[in-house]
């Protein structure tokens, strides 16, 4: 695809086109009117038949097949990390280029991680293959690009309030049905987490690994390094599920190798793309997930020197992790390469 | 008091009996079979004359006024930093030692600010006020303190995650009412938070300082240092309000002076009072709100070398902020007389 023959529109394919993600895919094409040619929605074997509308046209879901490929220009994927290491490589032969927000080639060195706002200039290193990094770690990652170019960055602690949508549609719904089963005085039926999330916040993200860490916790460590190149940054990450809908919050706290002073830290970030400042606490001015959510940019408030260390800035960063942590963001990979 | 002669029983009057922190005194004072001999429960006018039932035996509350702490030993105040400025040196001139919740007297430079977990002996040194101190920093003091004897920490960045009855009882309210609005369909109505807490977070507890931290952050700044009575140690907070009814989670992270390994780690947690290790995280067992609440321990978990900076450590430590954030954290300081 660096070096496709620009086109008036593209085949798309999304594969996963019926999961949480996947129908933001078909949002995000339709409000950005990415220019295809031909869509094609694919999911597995159960969901095929289902019917799905984009720009008031209603198209069939297909199977998810090794020989469905044909013909597609750009295939995004978000149909879990399995079926990404199982399809991709034949959407690849059958000449298309694979956008996969799985994290199965996330840290493949061949494959490029990439955030428009951070490292657009990797994407076209592709040997097929463009991963979409992790939703919490895009979302911290638009408000660190500005400091970093600013100055180095040498650690970063940092808290996430992550929203059930960040575990599927279903896991969504099983807040809203915890909400109404609280309410009816029903019993509350736990199936997605691993414990009750209605009134509830639950350390854990992903499973663990052999350090304490999880594997969610982990990415925000490989993926942040891997995207700025830099071996020497290190994100610690304590992952948390609260009972929000959609968009992940993070306080953030950032040492750099450079002083960074709030004002400057503030006019770092209003000229960041991507990126608002909320930051007006006076009048209970900061960024949230509820307000949040549905929109393409991250927002950052809460600025301030840290008080614990020097060199330090502490924040909060709030992004719709479905939309920018994941479909938007696979997008404007897409759209580096047609515009 | 600190003179007191024991006594088989204490007269105990309650100030703010009403409240959330009220009732929950009543309830920590039954469970632990406080020695009282006679019990006098008081709040503002509006709230005089309701009935409130401790050990079976109905009480009527009485009006807060100068006058109405004769013949009082203990005085358990939890109404509010004005009434306690406006009221507390009556009670001691009547002869009663208070130990007051709210933040009124916490950085007097006379009045001792204990957890009895951490600093008893600071408790004998009052001057007819003991201070209670914060509760998201009860909760944290009770988990640093065993980390704090082995190695001096230099400083701490925590991120709470902080239950709405840690704003009244009215507040916890507000989130269970709103659960029945959405349910309903009715329009949500938000009144003692600054914004929708159903399906939101808010990193806004209390009111903002001019250094962007609020006052709750600050507290834990400033209080962790003086129980520890050390200048040295430096606290760095975000405190943020999430969906839940009781108990407060913070994920935390400590650089101390010398290394302490996680093994160390869970050693020294595990032998602390007040503490209880809940981590293993492969069965998915960690603390959480929902399921400690109610409880008078403080729970920690996902202990782990933390992965950015040398010589420190990351834990999640959960506490119900009523109990032993609240009330019975001032209702072990009177035992430390009473026994």
């Amino acid at each position: 695809m660096s070096e496709f023959q620009k086109k008036a529109a593209y085949n798309v394919a999304i594969a996963g086109a019926t999961g949480a993600v996947g129908e933001t895919f078909l949002n995000i094409l339709e409000e950005r009117n990415f220019p295809i040619a031909e869509l094609k929605l694919l999911a597995s074997k159960r969901s095929a038949g289902k019917e799905l509308t984009f720009k008031g046209k209603t198209y069939k879901v297909e199977e998810l097949t090794h020989d469905c490929f044909e013909g597609v220009d750009i295939a995004l994927f978000s149909a879990g990390g399995g079926r990404s290491l199982e399809f991709a490589p034949s959407a690849v032969k059958a000449g298309a280029v694979v956008i996969d927000n799985s994290s199965a080639f996330r840290m493949d060195p061949k494959v490029p991680l990439v955030v428009p706002e951070v490292n657009p200039e990797d994407a076209f290193k592709h040997n097929g293959i463009i991963a979409n990094p992790n939703c919490t770690t895009i979302v911290m990652l638009v408000a660190l690009k500005p400091l970093y170019d600013y100055s180095k960055i040498k650690n970063v602690i940092v808290s996430s309030y992550q929203s059930t949508s960040g575990a599927g549609a279903q896991a969504m719904e099983e807040l809203e049905n915890q909400a109404r089963q609280w309410v009816n005085g029903e019993d509350i039926v736990v199936d997605k987490f691993a414990h009750q999330i209605l009134f509830n916040v639950i350390p854990h993200v992903d499973s663990f690994t052999e350090n304490g860490y999880t594997k969610e916790e982990m990415k925000m460590f490989n993926e942040t390094q891997k995207m700025l190149h830099d071996k020497d940054i290190k994100v610690s990450a304590t992952c948390v599920r609260v009972p929000t809908l959609s968009a992940h919050s993070e306080a953030v706290t950032v040492e750099t190798v450079e002083p960074i002073s709030v004002e400057k830290a503030r006019e770092l970030f209003a000229a960041a793309p991507g990126l608002e400042v909320i930051d007006d606490p006076a009048n209970a001015k900061y960024p949230m997930p509820l307000f949040v959510a549905g929109g393409d940019t991250c927002y950052v408030g809460r600025i301030r020197k840290d008080i614990a260390r020097e060199n330090t800035l502490t924040f909060w960063v709030v992004g719709d992790q479905l939309r920018k942590g994941a479909a938007t963001n696979a997008v404007q990979i897409a759209e580096l390469f047609v515009q």
